[in-house]
């Protein structure tokens, strides 16, 4: 298995996070976005978006989207522990997996895009205030889940809480909230403590 | 079930289509939005977002976000059919549900909510400029893949297409693009005329 990555994004993170945990073994081929490899003809035959991460799994399929790749995976190597099947369940974490794709893409990672001056297409995308408020609603809605439960969507660690946890995380230590936010930060504590969890990136465009 | 609603949506559209398509019964409860009733206290116990649609199950749970939705009801009514479990053919249906809510929402939505000067929280979000860029490389995503398949993630409909479908549809008959996209067009008639397919929402605020 192949995954097209790079180090220092959330997205790959994901990724890497859910194989660590899994103990899945995999190659990984860096796609330097600086050098616009991205946007290559042999790239966007793997992915017509021209993002990292993709995946290739060993029968050569690809997979883009770092939502569908944490799906493959949780269903072919994890049982019914990172993405169950019973009905109420799977919708369950689809939820969160939705809210990551909308409040945390364009509410909490694009804040921070913006106020870090990032170059990505995100820090062009609307207004700084707007990206706020949808952020503050956004951690919001997540403090009040966390308050009642250990996990976002069920009562164990699954593939919502992998996807939701690396932007939120660099949201918070990047002080770009008056906000406390302790049952989020106590959710880190115990996402970190996973047996396999690896650390998050390095960021070096966040303030120190 | 009951399945909170308004007719004019397109999220709400989708669940209404699969329903339909599965043929399940259930009952329909209109949330009013020019009347804030999605920010009352009730409806926010049901969905901390404040957003349409949202489904109670027989048993009393809220599932939100029309993803999450389609998703509980592809398992729990629809076989293997629109949501099939095998990791590679599920990853291939979420890929398409990823692309929904991001080049979907944020090109193609949004496009027609900001020339349309439609009420939506998209409206108000970045540029037309910016989002008619979008909006025209996920159509051409679109067309590229539908040259090559009759179906976006498998050999037959499943929820991607349903979701992916409503708001291209919208986008498409508005005039908001000079291009034909005929493989897009063909899927359409492939989509109404699946069996108890039922017709998309009148669309008050499109130009005729």
């Amino acid at each position: 298995m192949k995954l097209y990555d790079l180090e220092r994004s959330g997205n790959c993170y994901k990724i890497r996070l859910l194989l660590a945990l899994l103990r899945v073994p995999y190659e990984r081929v860096t796609v330097s976005l600086d050098e616009g490899a991205q946007r290559s003809p042999e790239f966007l035959r793997l992915n017509p978006r021209g993002q990292i991460p993709v995946l290739v799994t060993d029968e050569g399929f690809a997979i883009w989207d770092s939502t569908a790749i944490l799906v493959y995976l949780a269903r072919r190597f994890g049982g019914e522990r990172w993405l169950p099947t019973e009905p109420l369940a799977m919708a369950r974490v689809t939820q969160w997996l939705a809210f990551e794709q909308n409040e945390g893409r364009y509410g909490i990672g694009r804040t921070r895009a913006i106020a870090l001056k990032m170059k990505s297409s995100l820090a062009q995308m609307g207004h700084l205030e707007e990206s706020q408020r949808l952020a503050e609603t956004a951690l919001k809605i997540l403090e009040t889940r966390l308050q009642e439960a250990s996990w976002l969507a069920t009562d164990h660690a699954t593939i919502a809480d992998i996807a939701c946890y690396p932007y939120t995380a660099f949201f918070l230590e990047s002080g770009l909230t008056p906000q406390a936010y302790p049952a989020i930060r106590a959710w880190f504590q115990r996402l970190e403590a996973l047996p396999n969890y690896i650390p998050l990136p390095p960021r070096p465009q966040g303030p120190a």
